[in-house]
């Protein structure tokens, strides 16, 4: 960050007052710029015992197999967000269940959160998407699993075996 | 925004390519400024029965009474921000239980996250409260409670009663 997003004018690391972190703040107009975390969400799709994985046509791991999941955009919930980003990447509806997993990926930045979810109907490779397939449970092709928190969430998921234990909250070490 | 925060040049609303939402784009530069929700983390600490409340010493909500929540801060987990605001807010200590609480208040384009939480030894009014105090189980001053998803967190923690039921979602109202 070099200009303010309001103003134009030049921004600075400053600690602004009545807080305990440097921001980037206006030289002209002291509009505080703060940058937080963004979300990610997702959900891990079943249908007759298989589970929907997506192949990423688009870096980051390209050529990798990954659970359906996006940024969260404004104007929705998180829920409409996992379901939103299935359909884009999966062409597919599902019935969401419960929030299960919550993984924070610090050096990224974000907070990746994933549901369960039933595929209603069928599916197909959305844009992002290189190829859309359903994997049986033991089928999983863990080594071609694209991010660590996706892998997370199927390993969780797979333990839940259906159960609602809660959420599990992990933390993706740094540099993974 | 108005300006680019990286060369200074002028922003317009535009969908990308590949895109299928209207961002601000930099007419110079073409850079991307998405904007997404931020997260709110908090926590409900209890001590001997009784849970602990912040009366809010800033706008909004000054004078109304919260559960410690602010905003998740790059660099911290999840539950690391929940326990760093109950520090700041409350001069307290808690070891977090579970994840049981997320909200989504869209109007913010804010996510709030609680936990369940046990109050260690002492506390205090931060530098943004105006008091902070223990209240038993019947007798939370719920119309003076300053935010409807501090108020559903509190009424799902009493509902669950110690149990980890998953996580309750709820979608603040539009305008509230």
């Amino acid at each position: 960050m070099k200009y303010c997003s309001k103003c134009g004018g030049k921004v600075a690391r400053r600690v602004p007052d009545h807080d305990s972190r440097q921001r980037w703040v206006c030289e002209d107009c002291g509009t505080i710029h703060y940058q937080n975390p963004k979300i990610v969400v997702g959900c891990v799709p079943e249908k007759d015992g298989r589970i929907l994985l997506c192949k990423r046509a688009i870096n980051p791991r390209r050529g990798y197999w990954t659970v359906p999941a996006g940024f969260m955009e404004l104007g929705e919930t998180v829920a409409e967000g996992a379901a939103r980003e299935t359909r884009e990447e999966a062409c597919a509806e599902v019935e969401l269940g419960h929030l299960f997993v919550s993984v924070d990926v610090i050096e990224a930045g974000q907070v990746h959160l994933f549901f369960t979810a039933k595929l209603l109907g069928g599916f197909a490779a959305g844009e992002e998407t290189e190829d859309a397939a359903l994997f049986a449970k033991d089928e999983i092709p863990w080594p071609e699993v694209a991010f660590l928190s996706g892998e997370f969430a199927l390993k969780k998921y797979l333990e839940d075996d259906g159960r609602n234990n809660g959420v599990h909250l992990h933390r993706v070490p740094h540099g993974e």
